[in-house]
């Protein structure tokens, strides 16, 4: 096993180098190929992904699990499309970020550059495979994949077709790696490789990434919950405001940036709660609130400590009464999870306060939680949302997958 | 410990979230009071330095470390002087990376914040202190300060003082900690937080910054080693080139980036190592050699495979015979250290892939290696050398002390 993995690391970072000199249209027409050779081989993949899919049954996974697992026509051609939409991106590589003249006639340009070797690992979602395969090959990225253990049938088979596109349009090296070992030992030993590899982006349950987290001794960038807070300031906007809690609540509530938490001014809460609830109990939202909330709100839950805390994910919100926007933005500091919180108001220098001393990734003003996502923000592309503040924070696309290097360029100049 | 450890570091994160409401004027106006007490308090300082260096004579330390461990009048003027000049820089908080609006009419910008509470860990040099609570504070992050055990009573003395101008200031909280526990176990505890502390940065040897890594939940900023190259090509000004090696070795040979390794095209490498060879014996520079350098230049010792990869920091160079770009490229991958890498030639076209493909901070064209710097790039102040890809690389100023927020405004916006 230790022979296996340090050979896999030690071929990733030859392909690195050699990535690294593919100009972007030999990479574009790669990915077409690679988008290509889905279609052409979805037999094949089918019938790879139903011998995943059958010891799923048998070994009884929920069904949401096998939901997620199981592949077909429309979602193979959703991947293939995919990699043609990551074709079409503008390529970060090479991109200018910042350029000055020294005095002394020095030329210095921060230019975006490929990260180098990383290292994802994912649950058994196949379509995660060829999606991670192709922003990391657009920006000049080696990926290491490890996918989840019941899905490793379906991830040989797309990395097999992918590799056979690679290879038939002329490029002598495999820019991506499939981890076909399934033994947990595997990525142990793969997250001690820091000399090989440069990044980790684990992606999953807060469990799984907190275990990464101690074991690694490569950097991570990481997701771990969307605990995200509505603030109602006094000032606000009825119409709107119950509009964007039922948007931010219901739209989709098992998504991380899904709101959790909402804060009412103590000025409007009497006249603001009664018509959230009455909203909220259209759509079978179920509120727990502190003390003055449930006071304002007959018949609700009073909400425990951990509740503050709370990714529920679920129809669930919990309610607070906040004296004005200090307490709020405290709360937020101290429940939050640093991902995405709204504040809701007329009041200008109110929502500036609040996006200056909320230390989250997304600082919203009158807008829904929900749009808290890579393709919401033009970026095209989403390789995860981060909840750290190293690197990349909140929606990540291609621009986050690369580093800088300083190019210096002179005419003979020395130090003196 | 225990106890003392997260006491501190609960306290620390309290003050990130004050120094965040934090102008820059104020800021600044709280800066040149430090470097005031700085001055007025001179006498205090010294003598508690004093018993440092007396110290460290009885434990026999080396005169380089007692040299680095003292303090005297100038060195103060010098520490007081930098924080008027860090006063002067630009405040990167609040900046705006980049602006956009959605179809939508979401206005997105990516906003410099704070990266928060930031752990550096340091040798014996009080005069760090002083320079890390000035550029910390600026980029309004809360420094938690870990010098050297030897330099302990300097060290409280320095922070006793600029602690007093803080208060005097008016502000009613503390913006930065000295670890004040010499044990090492302090270490150990700090790396574990993970939950208060957003960054640690060590500088010193590269076996504490090895263990630092190991050890951390945290994450790093590094600087392991600077194992610089430079590629003398083919088409090259030979007058200049005898200038910058000269200069890139011998103007300083104990700092990381030294030229350590200097790689000939095979085309002149018969012309030019023997001027390179009479340039270096003018200063005493150590020349090894691989076998067709040795062959070209008599009485020159073989390297050895682990002289490529050293650091020598000394007047010794180790120079090769190479086919041309592409097995210098390699080379210098392979061995180097990804610190500053330096081509020097009149082929644009060679220039052009050196910077593309050489996968280090700096990647330079015609000039010395000595230029990798913050102060060079016109940066105003250096925090330190990152030889890491994430979040920094190459030479870090106050903008690499932060990281960035999306602030995102609309005006009743859900997502449909």
């Amino acid at each position: 096993m230790k022979k296996y993995i340090k050979d896999l690391v030690k071929k990733a970072k030859e392909a690195n180098y050699k990535l690294a000199k593919l100009e972007s249209e030999r990479k574009n027409a790669i990915l077409y190929e690679m988008a290509d050779a889905l279609l052409a081989n979805k037999e094949f993949i089918l019938k790879e992904n139903a011998k995943d899919v059958k010891n799923a049954f048998k070994a009884k996974m929920a069904a949401s699990f096998i939901d997620r697992l199981t592949l077909n026509e429309k979602r193979l051609d959703e991947m293939s499309a995919s990699l043609k939409e990551i074709a079409k991106l503008a390529d970060p590589v090479g991109k200018t970020i910042s350029e000055a003249v020294r005095p002394n006639g020095l030329n210095i340009k921060k230019v975006r550059s490929p990260i180098g070797v990383i290292l994802v690992i994912y649950e058994a979602r196949p379509n995660v495979t060829s999606d991670c395969i192709g922003l990391l090959f657009k920006s000049s990225n080696v990926a290491i994949l490890r996918g989840g253990k019941d899905s490793l049938n379906s991830n040989k088979a797309i990395g097999k077709i992918l590799k056979e596109a690679i290879k038939n349009s002329g490029l002598n090296f495999t820019p991506f790696f499939i981890v076909e070992n399934p033994n947990h030992k595997a990525v142990d030993l793969l997250l001690k490789e820091n000399e090989y590899i440069d990044l980790v982006i684990p992606r999953g349950g807060e469990t799984l990434i907190r275990k990464v987290v101690k074991a690694s001794t490569i950097p991570v960038i990481k997701h771990y919950k969307g605990v995200c807070h509505i603030f109602i300031d006094s000032n606000v906007d009825t119409a709107k405001a119950l509009k964007i809690c039922v948007n931010a609540k219901v739209q989709r509530p098992s998504v991380c940036n899904a709101v959790e938490k909402i804060l009412v001014h103590k000025d409007i809460a009497k006249y603001f709660l009664p018509l959230l609830k009455n909203e909220f109990d259209k759509y079978k939202v179920k509120i727990k609130g502190d003390a003055k909330t449930c006071k304002i709100l007959k018949g609700v839950v009073r909400a425990k400590e951990e509740d503050w805390f709370a990714e529920y994910l679920d129809l669930i919100v919990t309610a607070k009464v906040v004296d004005g926007i200090e307490e709020a933005i405290s709360h937020v500091n101290f429940y939050g999870s640093h991902h995405t919180d709204s504040i809701l108001t007329r009041n200008t220098e109110n929502a500036k306060k609040f996006v200056k001393e909320v230390d989250s990734a997304c600082c919203f003003v009158n807008i829904s939680t929900r749009f808290s996502d890579g393709f919401q923000f033009g970026l095209g592309a989403e390789i995860g949302i981060s909840t750290d503040k190293l690197h990349a924070r909140g929606p990540m696309g291609l621009e986050e997958l690369t580093t800088y290097k300083w190019v210096v360029v002179g005419d003979g100049q020395i130090r003196e």
